[in-house]
Parts: structure tokens; sequence; C-alpha cells
């Protein structure tokens, strides 16, 4: 028996997507730099590693992040109301595997790998990473699952120079 | 060499973040894949090279893409409300450079590079791409110069397996 439903606008939000396995799949080509994004203040420290971050618009700097709404990590981001992304060169994996929960570190206990120190919002720096970018939180807006968490960037730091690490087909690679 | 960048006061909204051209040099350090973004109907067909796409959840599968809003392109996506992320392989550099405008080709004279067909949306989807995500728009929010825009996925299309195309350091690199 057929259904007839008002549908009227395709883009509807009731529209199927596709499954997460594809998606998944599909995500998994995707090349992607390898960051830690930290946090630090009255929530506490914590960190996570991501790659679902990218710039947004140079006036005023700043970029964004996406992060899953359940953890830890963005609950005490979004009440410190700030952050710092870490970018990871080839040497950090150990670092990117701890943030990962691939290294069977908890919470504090991640920081104990890597040299940290802070720029200007006291969110810990790793002092390898080849690029940071200290942030103020702008907006956190919940999409699904997730949040996309917009930042003003408040501190550049350049690392020394170094091969980049990126992650794609489900392997990290050097660029 | 390190280098360290800050604003001295970070508690004031109102103060500049920091500037464009260290944003710019740290940004270039952040290693990304490359996608052309295209868009169909009846606001016309267009499309841009990107780097700054991530995934956003799973749960309905979602992306977002950062787009400036000046461009035609932005307006013709958010008027089509459909898109199509064609994530490039190491062979479409020349249609990289063509929708990133360094090919001397303007507007719809890029899509005689590449082979085209659809998906469902009926944006542009590049035959030769290592994996496409067919998008419906669910949300466009402005940040300063650039749109944030989220798309539900409809339809994942995966390519022929084959290496991926970086952008890191201002170069290509094959992954």
């Amino acid at each position: 028996m057929l259904k007839t439903h008002s549908t009227p606008d395709p883009a509807s939000a009731g529209r199927p997507a596709v499954d997460a396995a594809l998606f998944r799949e599909g995500m998994s080509r995707v090349a992607a730099a390898v960051h830690v994004v930290t946090t630090d203040g009255t929530a506490g420290r914590a960190g996570f590693t991501a790659t679902a971050v990218t710039p947004v618009t140079d006036d005023p700097a700043s970029l964004l992040v996406c992060v899953n709404a359940s953890g830890r990590t963005a609950k005490a981001l979004i009440a410190n109301g700030v952050f710092c992304v870490n970018t990871l060169g080839i040497g950090d994996v150990p670092v990117a595997d701890a943030f990962a929960g691939r290294a069977n570190l908890q919470g504090q206990d991640r920081f104990a790998l890597g040299t940290w120190g802070v720029l200007e919002t006291g969110a810990p720096l790793l002092l390898s990473s080849l690029v940071a970018f200290d942030c103020r939180l702008d907006d956190a807006r919940l999409v699904a699952s997730h949040y996309v968490i917009v930042g003003r960037i408040v501190g550049v730091r350049l690392g020394e120079e170094q091969p980049a690490l990126a992650h794609q087909g489900r392997l990290y690679h050097r660029i």
C-alpha cells in the first residue's frame, strides 16, 4: 500500500541521509592534518585528537573544530571558553594516539606525553607542534551529536619546521 | 627558531585577533585534502576549490564547508540548496588549479576540464574523484567574511582507489 506524505521541500530534515558506515568509508579517503585540541580553566584540563579542524576567515583570524558533544573535553572546552589547536608533526604520533584514547591513558595522564607550555589563554600548548593556534571560544553550535566550535585565534606559535603528520586511508602519513 | 605571537590583552572581545599574514602562515602548515565543491540548479552551475571541509557527524551523515561569502559560488550554492564535495586524487591537479582560479578559466569554462556526472542532487560530480559527497544544504551561517555551510550527505560515491591529493606548505602532495 502506498502512503502519500506531504513533503513540501525535498531538502526537508526528515529525509534519510546515507548510512554511517558508508559515510565513514568515504571520509576515510579524505586526507587531514592531525591535531591535539586542549583546554584548561575552571572546568579542568582536557584534550582530544582531532582531524575535523579548518580555518574559517582571516579577519578576524578564526578556525573551527568539530567535537563530539558527549565527551568530557567538549564540556570542559565550552565551560573554559578557551582552547589550543596543536597541529602535529611526524614525531608526535604517540601524542596523537594517547589523545585519541589508543594508549591506555585517561584524562590528565595523557599530558604525561609531550612537553607542554601555554600561550595567553592558558590552554596547553604542545611545544613540539608544527604550529599552534591559541583560541577563545566565539561560538558553539550543536549539529546532532557534535558541536561545531568557532574560535577566535588570539595567538599563533610557529614551531620548528618539520614534516607534517597527516591521516588518510586509516593510516598516518608523513608530508 | 621558535616564534611566538599573541595579542597582549585577551579578555576584551573587541581587541584584534592575530593578523591575517600570521594566520595564513600558520594555516599554510596545516595539511588538508583538496576538494572541488560544485553546485547546480536555478541559480546556475558553479564550483570552487576548497580545503576547508570537514565531517561533522555520522548520524545524520553531515559535513561542512567554509566558503567566501562574496563569491559567486557561495551565492549559487545557497540559492540552489545543493552541492557536491569532490575529493581529489593526485591526477586532478589541473582541475584543482582551474577551480582555484589559477588556469585562466572563468565560471562555466572550468567544467571543460574533467569528466562530470551527477548523483541525486544534480550538483556536478567529478567522475575521477577519490570520493564524492552529494549534499543538501542544512544550514549556512555567516562568520565574518565566510559562510560555514553544513550539508546533509544524501549520496556517497567511492571512486577508483588512487593516491590522494593533499596541500601543505603551499605545495601539493601525494598521499
